[in-house]
């Protein structure tokens, strides 16, 4: 069998190589340029980042890759922006805090991919920012996408796409469980380890501690499903350790903080219509019910008819993933309508090569 | 937390019901009927089929639900489509076999979702089936699309999607075992229990032996992710019984079959890209490598960087899921572009309550 010219080709290409800007060169930030350095018709036209240590440097550099020819600025100038097709933005979690960056990108005629958690679903917790947003998209041509792997992924998109299978649905659960003893140090530290459960309830009543983007997720699953939910609630608990652990980066005592459990679910007419649990401790094995072996895991359920039931045996790991999920936007944001939109308004974001293919 | 109206309500209300009509009045199409005949929003304008013994039943009464005033008829003519926006399509197999009646339906005006197995990827093996296909629906504006669980979902749309979380993709491997002991007795009859290994591989030989799709699914999954493949090879083979198998419906002596094991496989430059494995059987388990302890189970591997396993305990039953496939895809081919698209084109079908939500 011969693959034959019948296939249809896809996506049209915009020209020999698409202009990328980096802004944000954080952990995630960086592994994004690594990508992108090393992505067929993809080039790095500017690289953002306020630090003062990484003004002027090559952005290649400061990533760890061969030199770009890219200096690090600490805003983006119109000028700066010249030749590039997308903007791909990992700062901050918050949608206040990056709303201005988001809106000065489009503004410079960017599409844009995001990983701010909160703009992975934003109508139902900050609808008033996604109309601003939605509203500059639309004015300029461009679109916006809030993805990632944790909001974008595994608890909602793929949740979203198993009840595709199901001709009643009555309950979506998520768990996501995520051993943190091999990650980075920073990672460690998010989830409270080492501190007295007294230091990690205050840091959640100020807002300071937990991951960010639960609740987005149970809104977009439910949207998804034409579900009006009533409320959203979310909780955060420390995971206090019964024995002392020591990893790379912290020593935990019996009656420190091992990790978190958070929660958020949705109610609709006072049922609860979408579960999402996330376990993120240094050694979670036994903590939370576990239908595989490895520590880290992630599981869907779908409650309907019929039941579907999802493993992802070692999880779906964090860091590699989340740059795939943004890098592999690329020419979905380019090919799809103005706007701001969601990864459920979207075809199924899949491994992309680097090259648009010419229609 | 409220929600708000600044929330996209989604999808425009093409009128207060969608008129649906069913084409095929099989196993498959009468379990359409039954979940058409509960969905609020949508009512059955026509139901279709030549067998003489169906001819001006009530299709309700047909399918095992209530009446619904329709009667069936043996083909479509043009007043019988009068107020329906779609029809669901599930006759036979092959493409050839179903290309009139859809280009008729198409002529019609109506969009079309189909469990045609070779339509769920028609551009590799049926080229010119699929253009002439895609000209007559763009020409009428209406979207046509081939889906299923398999094809559709499991060994081609979900390995898509989790192929977007990764940087690096080797090889996408899809596993598909499904215990047919309690299954219904055409399914037993289709994968040739109780036969001879000469007589199933005749029947093999003749076409008439094997799942139709696999190899659609994997120039599915390949033009996904942008590989153009050298070519595709399909093998069915029998699994021997070696001691004897009862089960309701057939007795399967040592030496006579119990199953079929079918691969598909997609290269590039000559190396393995996309494998897929049907293990269905009668008492499949200890014949296919598994990870988990149900007889059945569907299992997806991407190779690459991060590695991705998905295993799903179970597996994705068969008719439930067709029918929920089928029917939750309404909205997003009213919604599509014109023209004859794959599950690939389309934002993740979701499951469907039946209401389109007014912007």
């Amino acid at each position: 069998m011969q693959m034959t010219e019948g296939q249809p080709a896809g996506r049209p290409s915009p020209g020999p190589s698409i202009g990328v800007v980096q802004v944000g060169l954080g952990h995630i930030g960086r592994a994004i340029v690594r990508r992108l350095a090393v992505l067929d018709g993809v080039h790095v036209v500017a690289a953002v980042d306020p630090a003062p240590e990484l003004q002027g440097r090559d952005a290649g550099e400061v990533a760890g890759t061969h030199p770009l020819g890219v200096k690090v600025v600490p805003e983006l100038r119109q000028e700066d922006a010249r030749g590039a097709s997308v903007a791909l933005h990992s700062t901050l979690s918050h949608l206040e805090q990056v709303l201005p960056q988001l809106v000065g990108l489009v503004e410079s005629g960017l599409h844009v991919v995001s990983t701010c958690e909160e703009l992975a679903w934003p109508w139902f917790h900050h609808p008033e920012a996604a109309r601003a947003l939605d509203r500059a998209a639309r004015h300029a041509g461009v679109t916006v996408l809030g993805t990632g792997v944790n909001p974008g992924f595994v608890m909602d998109l793929l949740p979203l796409l198993l009840t595709g299978v199901c001709t009643r649905v009555d309950r979506v659960v998520a768990r996501r469980v995520v051993d943190a003893s091999r990650r980075r140090e920073p990672l460690q530290r998010k989830i409270g380890s080492g501190t007295s459960p007294e230091e990690f309830r205050r840091l959640v009543r100020e807002g300071r501690m937990g991951h960010v983007g639960l609740p987005e997720s149970v809104a977009l699953v439910a949207a998804g499903l034409g579900w009006r939910l009533d409320r959203i609630e979310q909780q955060v608990e420390p995971i206090v350790a019964d024995e002392p652990i020591v990893t790379e980066h912290v020593h935990v005592q019996p009656g420190q903080v091992q990790g978190l459990f958070q929660t958020a679910a949705g109610y609709q007419d006072g049922r609860e219509r979408v579960r999402l649990e996330l376990w993120m401790a240094l050694r979670p094995q036994h903590l939370a019910p576990s239908p595989v072996e490895s520590a880290s895991f992630d599981e869907v359920r779908v409650e309907g008819e019929p039941p579907v039931h999802v493993v992802i045996p070692e999880g779906i790991s964090g860091d590699t993933a989340t740059v795939a999920a943004v890098t592999n936007a690329i020419p979905a944001v380019m090919e799809a309508p103005p706007g701001l939109l969601s990864v459920r308004d979207l075809p199924p974001v899949r491994w992309w090569g680097g090259r648009l293919v010419v229609a």
